[in-house]
């Protein structure tokens, strides 16, 4: 094949490694001869049927090297699924402008989209490379060690994790119980994650709840009564997720069902739910954490490991389209041995488009509320150490 | 006067620095020939009443100057208002441990504990002197430059609306409105730190709310639809404690006003209430940070300026107890001129005690709704640089 051009585009929530994601696809099509110009989709699939491209081989100085430490989607993103409606217009866009690589940066949905591409132009017999690049902060990507964006934002939540512990330590039984809300949807990957903050035994995180384990409001008032009887204080994480039974929020039942002046059903977070519960049945004061878009977005708190692997899985997504890979996506797998290593590979996007993968059931302990010694080994060397340690006064009384 | 032996406690709610007054405390206090023991009163000044010691003199190797990165409050912190009925106990526990150098860190509830314990002694006849030391997020004590505190909360709320500022705009119309809620009482110091996010005209944040300047429902609706206009996406840092009009928290109206199961009315944050009030109004998607206490705890948004001179606070107040002060507390002092430093230097904390400084009116526009040059220059040596810049993609099409 002659030389043709390539589109990349951002797709869901960003991250704080998406942008360099895309600096590592930018940079690698600019050293590749086969590759003509570069384009960005403005806002995802919209911007390609739109045709609002960005020229991303003509940018500013220093600007594709910035975007490695730059949160958000320099691209813009969005969220749009899809339809045989559209597949007309995508052929005449990809047609007009030459398009013969095609990178979609994203999750589950995103997948889904590149696997429809690649589909409609195998069938329309129009030569298409079409290598998808992993991005979500949940972690629920399945056939690849980890996804891209999940190590930083599991950094986020074990930082801060151990430090709003050390805040609830300090805070003692005036306001003993801390719930921090953790992002994630349906799988519990990133709230493991704070188990990440225990330096030692009795530290924070003292309960983790998963969607993948309901807990109910029986056990989850006997889990932090046990808790604060052992050290007066609680830190719990919380899946955003976190169900009593499947489908069934926790503590949802304990939530007021008066909808707001303009008729709308009030929807506090779990943690709201949860929070109004462990008051009123336990007399205790709850204190809730809810970091929201900074668990995905906070670059201070970016794993270097995540960075680094994001800008090779980028440009491994273009080296794969040149060399001639019809479709898939890049997928991270770990060596075996002590070291850390992930090397990459590519599988074909059907495996991996509308598949969600939970949390092993060996991740988590009998009782399920809280992570197992199996996930500490698998999210530490992804998360990297939370240095320097910290102190503890020794209490022995003067 | 011989030797005399020093307690110190800590009180309110912890920073990420307050541990580090402390180890100033201790340092300073032993290196000190005037002082013998080493106290730490267990839980601020309930410690000293029942008399729950530490001995700071003899803890593990590393721990007192680890105290310099650790967040919390290492001795435990607490929120009592001392009363008459506890003056002959604490007189008693003061002589028979002989105390004769007393420090509290602590806000303004804490200094007026201070000039409580001050005036006790000095009626009583017994020789004590009490060197508080200043500590508080909220920055809202008289008579000193800023609180230690204060810097490093600043950098993370001018961090986390850098970020989730690049999260929104990748959004872009989908969920356009983000609404970072930020600490602070009542007065507007933190939140306006979020003004040193911007990094170039039209960045994040595009208004900022704070409780000196009360905005109305109808002016807000108007700022924020003039800014979605503007750029298709509003970035607000809006104060926990914004208001309406003087007393009248904003947006409260909009709020539901159901009880919840166990009878409490619901509270939602001022946040909520305008996110109700906006989403109804404007019809615009809103989303939430509500990162609460991770403001003043986490530690890798730590101000360097903030880390070291609360370290130096901590010990000129020793310095100026051992040498003779009889009651005050250590304030900053900025010196003129271009480059930044603080001189320390003591008022008397009659002058400080129950005195609440709110965010002078040329820090903020006219408008109310965005803090002025005077304040940047004021708080970016404080904050420091956040480095690297961001960059962005430059949109001309292809």
């Amino acid at each position: 094949m002659g030389k043709g051009n390539l589109v990349v585009g951002q797709s869901g929530g960003p991250t704080v490694v998406i942008n360099s994601s895309l600096s590592g696809v930018i940079q690698e099509a600019m050293a590749q001869s086969a590759v003509g110009e570069i384009y960005g989709m403005y806002r995802g699939i919209r911007g390609l049927l739109k045709e609002e491209f960005i020229d991303l081989r003509r940018q500013p100085a220093g600007v594709v090297e910035g975007l490695r430490h730059t949160p958000g989607a320099a691209l813009g993103t969005v969220r749009y699924k899809l339809s045989e409606a559209d597949y007309d217009r995508i052929l005449d866009v990809l047609k007009k402008h030459n398009i013969r690589y095609l990178h979609y940066i994203g999750g589950n949905d995103s997948s889904d989209t590149s696997w429809q591409l690649a589909r409609l132009a195998a069938s329309s017999g129009y030569e298409l490379h079409v290598v998808a690049v992993p991005k979500t902060v949940d972690n629920d990507l399945v056939h690849t060690d980890h996804c891209p964006g999940y190590p930083s934002a599991a950094r986020f939540v074990a930082m801060a994790t151990r430090d709003t512990g050390r805040d609830t330590e300090a805070m003692g039984p005036e306001s003993p119980v801390k719930i921090l809300e953790v992002m994630g949807r349906n799988t519990g990957w990133l709230t493991a994650a704070a188990a990440l903050a225990r330096q030692e035994e009795g530290d924070p995180p003292h309960l983790v709840y998963v969607p993948e384990r309901p807990v109910s409001v029986e056990q989850l008032l006997q889990d932090v009564e046990r808790c604060y009887r052992e050290r007066e204080y609680v830190v719990i994480a919380m899946s955003e997720g976190a169900q009593e039974s499947a489908g069934k929020t926790l503590g949802e039942a304990f939530a007021p069902k008066e909808v707001d002046t303009f008729g709308h059903r009030m929807k506090g977070g779990v943690s709201d739910f949860v929070a109004t519960l462990l008051s009123g049945k336990l007399g205790l004061k709850v204190r809730l954490d809810k970091p929201n878009y900074l668990q995905r977005s906070l670059m201070v708190c970016a794993s270097a490991v995540d960075l680094e692997e994001a800008f090779r899985v980028g440009k491994e997504a273009v080296k794969q389209a040149v060399g001639g890979c019809a479709e898939g996506i890049v997928t991270l797998v770990r060596a075996p041995g002590p070291g850390y290593h992930c090397s990459l590979e590519v599988v074909s996007l059907a495996e991996v488009a509308n598949k969600e993968k939970m949390l092993p059931v060996e991740f988590m302990n009998e009782a399920g509320n809280y992570p197992t010694a199996a996930f500490l080994d698998y999210a530490r060397p992804l998360v990297g150490a939370l240095a320097p340690p910290y102190v503890r006064l020794r209490r022995a009384t003067a």
